[in-house]
C-alpha cells in the first residue's frame, strides 16, 4: 500500500498451533475486523508459550506498529504466562487488578472464586481491562498491546468491548473478479494493469471450485474510484481475451 | 523442552491471509508433518507480498532454525515475488532454471507453455528443485530455506517430495488426556505436576464438545516413559478429585 496507514500486528500465543494439534481461526477473526476499520495488519507471528520469546517479540513489534494484538495463554493454568510476561516486557509489577479481581468475584457463585480462577486478576501495574461478555474473566491492554484469549468465541465476543478503545483509519475497500480462467493465461495483462495502477493492490487468487479452475482477482485500496476504475480496466482484457466471467 | 531438538520455522506469505480473505491452513499441515518427524517449530511469521519483508524475515530466521520454509509467492502472475525475492536475500542471480523449464516444457501441451508459465522457472541460481506431483511448476530450495506453493492441496503433495531433503529428529511423542472438568479445578494440581515432570510439555486446553466443557491435558515429551509416568501422576490426582476422564 502507498499511503501511510494505521497498523497492526497480531502475535498468536501457544505451543498447540506450533504442534499442528489445533488450528489457529483467531488471525482470520482478527484480521478481517481490523481490516473493516481501516487498520491493515503488517505482520502475524505464532510463537510458544516461552516467556523470553513473548517479551522479545512485543517489545521489538510494539515499536514497529500501532496497534499489538495478543492471543492465549490468560487462562488459570501454569501455561497461561502472557500476562506475566507482559509485565516484564513493559517492567510493571505483575500484580492482583482490584476492578478485575471485583468483576471476578461477582462472576462466580460464593467459594467458586477458587485459587485457580484468582489467578485471572494478575496483571501489570494500571493494565486496562477489555471485558468478557462470555466467561467473565477479562482480557487487558497496556498502551498499545492488546492482550486477549486464546478461546476462538471467547475473542470473538470481546470484539465489541475493543471497538471504543481503538482508533481505525479510512476503512480498506475491496472488490473482486473471479474468471474462468487460469492464472499464467491473464499473467501479462494483469502485470500492465499493476504498473499503471500504482496505488491499488491488485492479488491474484486460484481456485478450484465445483471441479473447476478459476483465478479470482482482489483489487485493494481506500479509493472507491480508483477501485472502479482498474475494475473497468480488467473488464476490458477479459473481453478482448474472450474470458468467461464467473458469477459468484 | 529441554533438549537439543531440530528447529524449524515456517513463513507464510501472503497480503490475502494479513487482510483476513484467506485462512491460512498451511502452518498446520507443515506442523504436523514435522512435528511426525522430529522437527519442532518454533515459529511461524505471516508476512506480505513486499519484497524487503521477505528478504529481512528469511534472512533474520535462517541463522536462527535449522529450517525455513516459505509457502506461498511462487505463482506466474505479477504479485509472486517469493523467487525474486529469495535470490536478492541470497545475493544470487534470479534466472532461469534448466531442469525446471525441461520439466514445464515437457508438462504442458505444445504453445501451452507460455510467457506467464515461464515465469515460473525464474529462481536463484543453484537452486535445488522440490518436485510438484500435482501441476508440474516444482518448488525449490536454497541451503536451509524451503519454497513451496501457497495453495494447499498442492503444497500437501509436495511433501513426499520434500522427505529425502530433510533430516529428523527423534519424533516428539504425546499423549492426551480429556477431563470433565474446567481449567480452575485442576490448576493447582497440574502446577505441582509440571514443577515435578520439568522435562515433558504439559499443556492445558478446555474445549466445548456436544454441548459439554472439558479440558484436554497434552503431554509432549520424546521419551514415552516418561509420558507414561507423568501420565499417571495426573490420573491420580484425577481419580482423587474424582473427576470424570472422557472418552475421546
Amino acid at each position: 500500500m502507498n499511503k501511510k496507514s494505521i497498523s497492526a500486528s497480531i502475535i498468536i500465543i501457544g505451543n498447540e498451533i506450533l504442534s499442528g494439534r489445533t488450528q489457529d481461526i483467531n488471525t482470520q477473526t482478527l484480521s478481517t475486523w481490523l481490516n473493516s476499520i481501516g487498520i491493515s495488519v503488517s505482520e502475524v507471528r505464532v510463537i510458544p508459550d516461552n516467556e523470553k520469546m513473548i517479551i522479545d517479540t512485543v517489545n521489538t513489534l510494539r515499536k514497529k506498529y500501532d496497534y499489538i494484538f495478543t492471543t492465549g495463554g490468560i487462562g488459570p493454568t501454569h501455561d497461561d504466562i502472557t500476562a506475566s510476561s507482559i509485565s516484564k516486557a513493559f517492567k510493571k509489577e505483575y500484580k492482583v487488578h482490584k476492578q478485575a479481581y471485583k468483576i471476578l468475584e461477582s462472576y462466580y457463585k460464593p467459594g467458586e472464586f477458587n485459587e485457580g480462577r484468582q489467578k485471572m486478576v494478575w496483571m501489570p501495574e494500571n493494565a486496562e481491562l477489555i471485558l468478557n461478555p462470555t466467561s467473565g474473566a477479562p482480557g487487558f491492554h497496556v498502551e498499545n498491546v492488546f492482550c486477549l484469549p486464546g478461546v476462538p468465541s471467547i475473542l470473538k465476543s470481546m470484539i465489541g468491548s475493543l471497538r471504543n478503545k481503538i482508533v481505525g483509519g479510512k476503512p480498506i475497500l475491496s472488490h473482486t473478479i473471479s474468471l474462468r480462467t487460469v492464472e499464467s493465461e491473464i499473467a501479462s495483462s494483469l502485470s500492465k494493469i499493476q504498473e499503471n495502477n500504482k496505488d491499488i493492490e491488485i492479488g491474484s487468487y486460484p481456485f478450484f471450485q465445483a471441479g473447476k479452475l478459476g483465478v479470482s482477482i482482489v483489487l485493494r485500496s481506500e479509493d472507491q474510484s480508483k477501485i472502479n476504475n482498474c475494475n473497468s480496466q480488467i473488464l476490458d482484457f477479459v473481453k478482448e481475451k474472450n474470458i468467461e466471467v464467473v458469477d459468484r
